[in-house]
């Protein structure tokens, strides 16, 4: 097992990392001093096959355990979904020393997470994340949120678990488009943090896709620990944790244009990243050999660098919906090499468009 | 004018009283380095006294005001509520920079607190409230919420101003009743935390009740005074702040009983706090004399001191659905003498339904 620390100053908390962690999971429970109910978030799928085991976890702790079914995908963020939350954390009893806990993918981690920071005020909150980008990235750091009709995550809070759970045997059942997704944003701490870890993930390709256990607990280890260093240092996004964003700004403009159905998180983001590699080779700030490499280890995950369906025109609208824009000026997290980023204001309109031309495909 | 700071380490702000600060409203706006969009709930009734003057003065500051009003009353305190105003939010360009003003009383000030908690992962706050009971309660501390069906404030967040304008201007045109609800919070910082202020209320009651600027001035600068200082020792309620609570047990269980249409909330809280009193004196912590002299001021203040329309039994189940119970356990807080109190549990069933018996009219 290994563990990183989010070393908040009040809200700190760790991560345990683990192929089983069902010890860990019992004693913690029995000795965390939350009240009796506990109210488990899961989806339709995920709660199938791991909810009922889960939930006797919970009652070896001494815990009385609501297993509370949500439908799979991204429909369930929703402010409706919330309050049928609410009213189920009513009715079975839930005070405000009553943990939730989310045990699934981001939608599970999000919406779970949100009703936690916003029921009766606030109470204990515990993420166990069972897909790979829910494990290296939305289960860490305290974001959480629902939708809105008119954009995504508009509706939330940071809110930081008292512990993270993850477990590497999850992972087994995750079909092959999933890893791809999660390994978008592993892709993305190496460019951003640390060039080393990028090194890896190009020479472990293999290994990764093949999900074997070393170089699984490797990737997710050093993802969280990049995302827990960034956090610690900037927990509100006030400036450096912008950086986490690198391939977001367009990645969201692609799912917005795509509806949310062409392609999913971690694909939108990788052309995202692609994007954003022109961008700062357009300023100068890297070279060809930079955005190859880049474009190189996407392909080997599978991730696709061009997306389908988009125009340039709709993307450039879409960006300043982004919520990193203030008074209608975007921040750009740009690539000064492989394994350094930064923010820039104030790119040029003609740089951007001609990057985004470069990402549409027809 | 005059200033009280709420001194906490990462999200500390000012109160400022006084009876005209559009000067200083205007200067807040012109320096605080929020985005140009600003959102300002207020209600129906309130918005057409203070609204368009109000936006004025945003306007002075360089701002672009849009006022968003809801219809008066409690109703207003929903999820559907927020919804809308998320969505009016986007629509008119709420960028996380953008600030939210609550204009008016209690709900106004909670709901747009929920909101500006929530939109965007928080925005921020300022709270420009119009009632006694808002200027001397509700406003200050960073509890912000809207209602369940089930409960009231059961979605909610802490969540703490930049600053709060305490204009005493507007109480000039406050209803008799709302003073008095007001003045239910007042009387209990004076039991609770300070007995010379409880001396000071005894002896300036009609000059209260006339509304003379002077006393008005003193009891609510005093009173945030005394919220600051509890809440600066315990912002998220683990411990102390929990002694703000007196006479809200059974105050909340009044308002639920009498389905929040009979009594308003200071008119519960000041029934609540008499049976509080009667449990203080049954565990032998105050005497008779203790008893009298709260029942003396309440009913100077014309504020009830039992409550019609309530079953002991109805009472007693309702406190179990009190946020403070945990784990089926009601904490109850008492005084000690006319000016301090304390959290107390394991109070039994019997001494708590004596003083249920106490507090209900025929």
């Amino acid at each position: 097992m290994r563990e990183v620390r989010v070393d908040l100053p009040e809200n700190g908390y760790d991560i345990l990392i683990g192929e089983d962690l069902e010890a860990e999971i019992v004693s913690f429970f029995a000795g965390a001093g939350f009240s009796s109910q506990v109210l488990v978030f899961s989806d339709s799928n995920v709660g199938k096959v791991h909810g009922e085991k889960f939930a006797e976890l919970l009652r070896r702790a001494g815990k009385r355990p609501t297993v509370h079914l949500v439908p799979a995908g991204e429909g369930s963020k929703s402010l409706a979904e919330a309050e049928r939350a609410y009213t189920r954390a009513i009715e079975v009893g839930l005070d405000r020393k009553s943990a939730i806990v989310a045990l699934g993918g981001g939608v599970v981690g999000d919406l779970a997470g949100f009703v936690a920071a916003t029921y009766m005020r606030g109470v204990p909150f515990v993420q166990i994340p069972t897909s790979l980008l829910a494990q290296v990235d939305s289960s860490v750091g305290g974001k959480v949120a629902v939708n809105h009709r008119l954009g995504k995550n508009l509706i939330g809070a940071f809110y930081q678990p008292k512990r993270v759970f993850i477990n590497l045997g999850c992972l087994s059942t995750l079909p092959r488009r999933e890893l791809s997704t999660g390994l978008g944003e592993v892709v993305k701490y190496g460019v951003i943090y640390d060039g080393a870890f990028f090194s890896y993930l190009e020479e472990h390709a293999e290994a990764v896709l093949a999900m074997q256990l070393p170089a699984m607990e490797h990737i997710v280890l050093r993802s969280c620990e990049i995302k827990a260093e960034v956090v610690t240092q900037d927990e509100k996004e006030a400036g450096l944790r912008a950086i986490l964003n690198f391939g977001h700004t367009m990645g969201h403009a692609i799912e917005k244009e795509t509806r949310y159905v062409r392609y999913n998180h971690g694909e939108a983001v990788a052309v995202g990243m692609m994007g954003a590699a022109y961008l700062s080779r357009e300023l100068g700030l890297v070279g060809d050999a930079e955005v190859a490499q880049l474009r190189g280890l996407l392909e080997k995950f599978s991730l696709p660098t061009q997306a389908e369906g988009c125009t340039e025109d709709g993307m450039y609208a879409a960006i300043f919906h982004d919520k990193k824009a203030v008074d209608g000026k975007v921040k750009w997290i740009l690539m000064e090499s492989v394994g350094h980023a930064r923010v820039a204001s104030d790119v040029p309109e003609a740089a951007v468009r001609k990057c985004m031309r470069m990402i549409v495909s027809d």
